[in-house]
């Protein structure tokens, strides 16, 4: 079902690797609400990934950037504008952490592995709504998001360094988005997506036991990637002008559930 | 312009007083997306208002009901039923304290009516949702919705008792949320909006300074009544399935601004 | 151990019931810190409690009062004031819910006895204060302390009525806090203690089982009623002056917890 | 006046420069309480600092340590263990940005110059726990401080990446607080302190103006170094054991606080 609530809005979509990530169904809503847009990743995960599939799929141009060179972001934007003019939306689903990868625990991190995930799960936001202001390329009403977790308000063991990243991220989003609703009544944004069965979400070491923990804690259960995308499409919209500066959790409730029914039943079955 | 967001949708919207009412918005807003709806007051509000011009505009019909009383709610409910069959959305528009009204300073309030406006302000939200909740006629993935103020967060002058009933009537709408996302996927949020200059906003003491300074606070500006009832579409629409128990603010930035650049130069011009 | 924080302090201690009630042990500590104080609870309460026992241990006087009976209330302070002259500190430690206690579903519950648990546990906070306030017999640089439960912000199954109730509480605190600081240099600030096994936490439906839960969620485990007293003494200190308006997590960090490993462990362990 | 709070406990406290610092008021208050604890500091900022001479005042020795430096901070720990034993508690109050003191805006931020923000006022964070924890040097119920501010959750101009830095710092707490609390009941906390006239606060652009402004907005009025320093001795004590992962303001009320009366005065005014 399509509304054309995009109709006529141009944008970019960082994050697409293949058919599970958010950013992919994304990019499909957004095609199917009427926007065009731009799709962009880092080159590596294009490699892997299937974004000529989406590109062909959505009729957009794929082109690749390292999110964390300023460089390359430039490129990008400067084909964007020659493309488009002014944009209405971008969209920034980027994270990474070296040291979840390599299964360092927490309290064990190795210091330059951290760097490099602060800089592209957290930084690159900055970098990539830097290169926006100086190019001045965002029309008036326009909204920029990014996605986050939970973890930078409350502790989930294994989710380690990406914690204090999202916190950084979200900070981001409030301390630009200041200088951005002042200068151009642009909107900056976060939604705190339940867990979610990507490819970047399932390489968390444990995360299929914790999936289905949050979703019995949930009263609506989790939130899929389809449900987030549409969410997306909606802080995309004209509908959501004056919402600014907010962390948005897009979560079936987990957030404001101090334990469910169901979670307690199982934890008092196995108290027995 | 208009999308069909809600086509086919039924619901009920509380707290249309005139045309400067969120409520009102919200009904032109829902019946332009396809909504169809029944109007419901107070009666002595509705002797005041201009109900019925909403009503023929809207196609809707107008049923008075004093939201406190559980008789005239299942009355209204049974009514909506008999018409609608099942309802997929609901808005509580409803406030008010005598305290405010009388210019009772918050230490100086009287008891009796301390109760009253948490019972038309507070409780109504529970008697509400209760009715449907016994009557069984909300729609899987409906959604709930009450209106409220930062007030509920952070202190303001004059704003009174009304700050300690919204604070309730958020966390209704988390307990009984919690209830309706388990049985019956529905939906319970409270949207937070600006000072918004309605017959209710502007009856509070200074609340033309208040609003000029909320005003020079929000890097977006203040929200308008139409951009709430914009955002209460999205909240009923079945883009944000899984958003609930959530205290969601719509206020131009206001709450994630600690101050603004405006507010200090004015500050600072004062003080030499 | 004692450390004389409280020497020449005097107060008014309300709710402690038995040797296990958190007012219990924040009288002890009190006497034991130096301070002089009078006891007070409900005289339906203090006919079932030992608070006579409690009241010779710590050299101080019992004055039963309903904290809903302005009357009664004035009668304790003109009390407390020939006593003592002006007071330094205020605990209220009172919280009752005729729906919990009947065992009524959330949403089900009987609206007259909601009233009467909205009155017994957050209303009494502002008429205490209140009579404060109008007799003037605060120190400059007093504490009010009030207790409340995380329940407030997230949903917890059973809890029922009381969760909105301590909402409420917590907003009094906040909002009255406002006029105290302003007036008189009095602060204000709530406790949000762990799950304590004293007669009333334990009158919660499947309190045993939600207590282990919590407990295996806190990286500390629970916090007693013992370190709620210690708390309560820091709160009251001149060490604190310049904290009001607060809700303090005092929970070996529940609050803070997304899940912990040892609940994660349990949980999938179950889910095999 | 001193209570014995901290008899026999040691520590290490960073961060005093001269007497204005907030870390040097805690230190003294620490040594009255009967602590006895290693001052350290940056060299550079020793160089410039008077730091022998609170040394001399508190019977405490001086060891410089660059806290982005595992190796300094390792030679720093191992003289702390040979000294005392174990640790009971640390201070860290630490920050600093280049992008600020170089009067950078937020938009145009030099991304090397961040990243050493980061790394000084945030990342040395996790590196002092790290230490303290690899070398198994913190006693049971050990209490671990660092300092922070408000920016972390609301925009404040000029106050520029300091916000996101100390928004991955109170990640840093909690994320690194869980595994504190789990291994070995040790609590971690940051206190979010009012704007405070020290050598790194006054650096900031337009300090004056808003220090006053923030005055205006506490009903306490703003906390100052002396009296931070106080609740700094109250959560080393063993008064707050089951407080972790929390972030605590200590701010005269200006966080709860969405408007003053005193501050509407003035803008009403000026609006004239």
């Amino acid at each position: 079902m399509s509304y054309g609530l995009l109709k006529g809005k141009k944008g970019i979509i960082f994050g697409a690797l293949n058919s599970q990530s958010i950013a992919w169904k994304v990019a499909e809503k957004c095609h199917e609400e009427g926007a065009e847009f731009i799709l962009s990743n880092a080159p590596i995960a294009m490699r892997m990934g299937e974004l000529n599939e989406l590109a062909e799929k959505t009729g957009s141009e794929v082109i690749g950037a390292d999110a964390t060179s300023m460089e390359d972001l430039e490129k990008l934007f400067d084909a964007a504008i020659a493309k488009f003019g002014k944009l209405d939306f971008i969209l920034h689903s980027i994270g990474m952490s070296v040291n979840v990868r390599k299964g360092k625990h927490y309290t064990q991190m190795n210091y330059e592995w951290l760097k490099t995930g602060w800089d592209i799960s957290a930084v690159s936001f900055h970098k990539v709504m830097r290169v926006a202001w100086d190019k001045e390329c965002m029309n008036d009403w326009g909204s920029i998001l990014a996605l986050t977790y939970i973890a930078a308000q409350r502790t989930f063991p294994d989710y380690n360094d990406m914690s204090d990243n999202k916190s950084y991220l979200e900070s981001i989003a409030r301390t630009f988005g200041y200088y951005w609703g002042e200068k151009s009544k642009v909107r900056v944004n976060t939604i705190s997506q339940s867990p979610t069965n990507t490819t970047a979400g399932s390489g968390v070491k444990g995360f299929g036991g914790f999936f289905g923990y949050a979703n019995d804690m949930s009263p609506l259960g989790n939130a899929t990637a389809d449900e987030c995308a549409d969410y997306c499409v909606m802080m995309f919209s004209d509908l959501t002008r004056k919402v600014t500066m907010q962390n948005l959790f897009h979560d079936g409730g987990f957030s404001s559930t101090g334990v469910s029914q169901k979670v307690m039943d199982i934890y008092e079955e196995m108290s027995k």
